[in-house]
């Protein structure tokens, strides 16, 4: 069975001594928000998470959600009160507003949080996952009554969220959207429609749950700039708050999926439906993109989670599984060095994943709280920029390494029973989800390297090099050789795009790749650096072997990947499709 | 739903065009296959199998097989209906001796039908495959008695076969094997012992089942050179050759497992069964490589058949599904350059794995038919050398296409209806059975460019030079220079393995690939000059487009991959266990 122990070590070396956490509570608004609390806090989320979420994970993967054929949904067994437990315990609002029911704390903390969480029960994650999205998504453009009615239910978990946005013929491209709002003469709207792949969309473990749904008035211009967003509750709110007549959006089916079984996908009817206009007609995909930002950072965080999870059973094992004799005299696999390579690789992108993932969480936190304009809008850029790369990497990393895992468990790694295997099924979607992979990767290339002249990864080269110097060679020289033709790549992405976008988008998920191997080389040399100041010679030295295989074996990949994003497509473009 | 039609063009290609098979005929023993014959057979053999196997596939999957608490085990719906129809044509026996009830026919033809029945259900294949695997290996050193008692119901599939190895402490590691043979006055033994995953091990489609078993006999040393290989009937076999008692060799439980549902995989319980020794005491693992060898090479088909399934449904696929317009204003995600990435990367590795394969079964054949010794010895060498090539390039290629194939899907891809996520599930096995593929890589690097002094991949760096000449420069350079890059490297392993094997060692996956990437590349500039001189323009565009995409996107990989290799793992391997 695959277990699971926050790396608690871990995680307080990457906030304390790389990151710096501390600078948190140096933000307007975060006074409270000390190195300790959150330390405390995250020991305190990790008990809970660790003793009653994560014994769920393999039991609720093979129990599944039923649909219960009267628009009901059934979750596994244990989550209602887990769900109740860690929602009482205050971790669902933990990052929200205070004057909407959550605790202040920094971003950053819930992101911790929901690493582990993911580690834990990444189907479960998801529920709170939306739910805090949705309270996003309404505290960012909803009016101040909406924002009373709704987001105190969302930020206690009484009430849970999810968001609304695929159709059938609308998936990536949400321009074909085609659920209608007709607008009603007190001001609410009837939606009609049907969407798919509605997460959580139907439940029983709360009072309520807020819809936040994607639909086209009936006077809009077809198209991208025609849609609109809508809060649609299950149950219509009274006056008083409390929860009155069923609101006819209706679960009419479950979707059966290859992993995170746990968590309902739901195809939502809405039948007349009474929903309210969040934001203003027609900044439908505006609204939509503040949820789905945060989401997709949440989406790389569930990587992470899973990243992690591989890691460390796969260690677990191998350090337990004799079989045959190393060359070294070993008689457990680790002692192989084919093994010793797998566990190297999964352990040096997990935990330089950390660092780009707990750092873009700082980042967010700098870009709402900090005093200083030019403070916010540099960690604006920052956001921006990476957002894309913890989408995609940390989500491909995590089917990789869930496979690798797999691999260090031999033939048993297949059988169920050792729960390993749920880690490439769970981590499979995360690839899809919140716009895919290939659309991080597009959205890397076309958008944020050329925003604001090219100015975010600008700072992204600067911000490397100025870590160069003072490096030990092992890492700082292949760092180098990466940053620099990561440069020269990017420059050429800059240039040629308008002329020849089919090139660049041809290379765009191998250009994302290397941006992120290069972004984590930058992160290990930022933790050996740290390590060795730590004082803790074996941890330093775990460190620093880590640090040079990713060095030696992970980013010499950069050039190869670079030099594919340079090649010419127009060849492969232009055969016919009928020939594929 | 993923369908499935047999790529018979393609495979005739190959065939004809690249790889020559008529000289298949001109080996003795061959008279009769000629090309038209085999042909004409394999179109025979796809129309059973894409009409009658490939549509129990996702029904298959989901029910899975039942273990019934009496020792039985229940197999999916169809499944014995079609081993009947499939054993009836004729189909198990194609490639054994006329002698033992064979059809006599080539090993090439029986893989290229073995490809085809892996792509519509690699559970099923399982069946017939470790029956053939049975066949072999009593075959290669039964006595005339057992050849005559077992063979012919073997090849006719009135009877199946399995191979039991593996116990719970001997998985890679056979030198733990426990199970014991007692031997017995009227020179027969009785087997005492508890085996697992043993695929086929207990099912009703048969009137019996043949277990080709690795013990140890009481007096044997200990580990490897202490097992002997048995042969175990379910039913003993009476004078008259019919079955009779119940041997207590028992299936206990069966596994539930991340894919191949249909396939049991059965805990076995040997109570001392009887069992008769195949070949000489303690020369078991000799005895059982003669199947292993031949099984690698069977694994490696059911990569190439779950390559082809992934690759001609995503395509299917990205022909059919609109979203968005690409760049080139097409209305189809084929026209996506992302989406065209993908298909031609499956494209490019599931074709270029094919000309690897059938390559491969065409030397097994001259090795064994060939009129002149040195005939024999050079393919037996390609034999060794492509076999580890074929297991692991083409089941780790299975996965990655596999959930390549999702990406395309987008979350569709997840959705078990559209029957394309179990294609990760499926294929994840190959990577591990008959050898773990880092056992693979290590076998290619530890033995097979060691034997005969460096003779085996030398053969393979000449071949391809001859061919480099008169190629056309876009896939020449870049394989010219791939293969400069691995001669060197192949040099640096052969010396240094003596003296620092951990190093070698530790590239050896890398290793691997990039020799595998290598061959496809010669693979990829045979099959544009044949595509180039077929008279269908179509057809050779479609080609060399594939090739330019494989030579500039993949065999660019090569390099770094070796890169890798030749780094020391020293520092690696030193860090203590305890600090991974």
């Amino acid at each position: 069975m695959a277990s699971y122990k926050a790396p608690l070590q871990e995680i307080n070396f990457v906030l304390s001594q790389v990151l710096g956490a501390d600078k948190l509570a140096a933000l307007p608004g975060y006074e409270d928000a000390s190195a300790e609390t959150l330390s405390g806090l995250i020991d305190e989320a990790a008990k809970l998470i660790e003793n009653e979420l994560a014994p769920l994970n393999a039991k609720s993967d093979q129990q599944g959600c039923t649909y219960n054929g009267n628009n009901t949904v059934t979750v596994p067994d244990g989550f209602a009160d887990f769900w109740k437990a860690y929602a009482e315990a205050g971790w669902i609002g933990i990052m929200q507003k205070q004057e909407y029911g959550g605790a202040g704390l920094p971003y950053t903390l819930g992101k911790v949080i929901e690493e582990l969480l993911c580690s834990a029960n990444v189907a479960f994650a998801l529920y709170p996952g939306l739910t805090q999205g949705c309270f996003e998504a309404i505290a960012a453009n909803g009016s101040d009554e909406q924002k009373q009615t709704y987001l105190p239910k969302l930020a206690t978990g009484e009430w849970s969220g999810t968001m609304c946005m695929t159709e059938p013929q609308a998936g990536s491209d949400l321009a074909a959207v085609k659920t209608k709002a007709h607008p009603q003469d007190d001001g609410s709207f009837l939606l009609e429609g049907s969407k798919i792949f509605i997460t959580s969309g139907e439940h029983e473990m709360v009072d309520n749950i807020v819809h936040f749904v994607l639909a086209r008035l009936p006077d809009s211009p077809p198209g991208i700039k025609g849609l609109s967003t809508f809060v649609v509750p299950k149950y219509l709110v009274k006056d008083d708050g409390s929860v009155g007549e069923r609101n006819p959006v209706k679960c009419v089916s479950i979707e059966h999926k290859m992993g995170i079984n746990g968590s309902c996908t739901c195809t939502m009817s809405f039948e007349n439906a009474r929903g309210w206009m969040i934001g203003k007609p027609n900044t439908g995909i505006q609204n939509m993109f503040v949820m789905m930002n945060l989401a997709r950072i949440m989406v790389g965080y569930q990587g992470l989670g899973q990243c992690e999870l591989a890691t460390q059973n796969a260690i677990r094992y191998a350090l337990e599984r004799k079989q045959g004799k190393a060359f070294n005299g070993g008689d457990v696999i680790a002692h192989h060095p084919d093994v010793r390579r797998m566990l190297l690789q999964m352990k040096s992108v997990t935990e330089g994943a950390r660092v780009l993932c707990y750092e873009t969480a700082m980042h967010v936190d700098a870009s709402h709280h900090a005093a200083d304009a030019a403070a916010r809008e540099e960690a604006q850029d920052w956001v921006e920029l990476n957002t894309p790369l913890v989408k995609a990497f940390c989500t491909d990393s995590a089917v990789e390494l869930g496979s690798m895992a797999i691999q260090v468990y031999g033939g048993h790694g297949f059988i169920k029973e050792h729960g390993i295997e749920q880690i490439v099924r769970d981590s499979k979607i995360l690839c899809l989800y919140e716009g895919t992979n290939g659309i991080q990767a597009m959205d890397l290339v076309r958008r944020k390297l050329m925003l604001h002249g090219g100015r975010l990864p600008k700072r992204f080269f600067e911000a490397v090099r100025a870590d160069l110097d003072a490096a030990p060679a092992f890492i700082a020289a292949p760092l180098a050789k990466a940053l620099a033709e990561l440069e020269s790549t990017t420059r050429w992405v800059q240039e040629s795009y308008k002329l020849t976008p089919d090139d660049a988008a041809f290379g765009c998920v191998d250009f994302l790749r290397a941006f992120s191997l290069t972004y984590l080389g930058w992160n290990w040399l930022r933790m050996v650096r740290a390590a060795e100041t730590g004082g803790d010679a074996a941890f330093a030295a775990s460190k620093r072997a880590t640090a040079q295989f990713f060095a030696t074996r992970m980013l010499s990949q950069v050039p190869s990947l670079l030099a594919n994003v340079r090649e010419s497509a127009a060849e492969l473009m232009e055969l016919d499709v009928a020939a594929l």
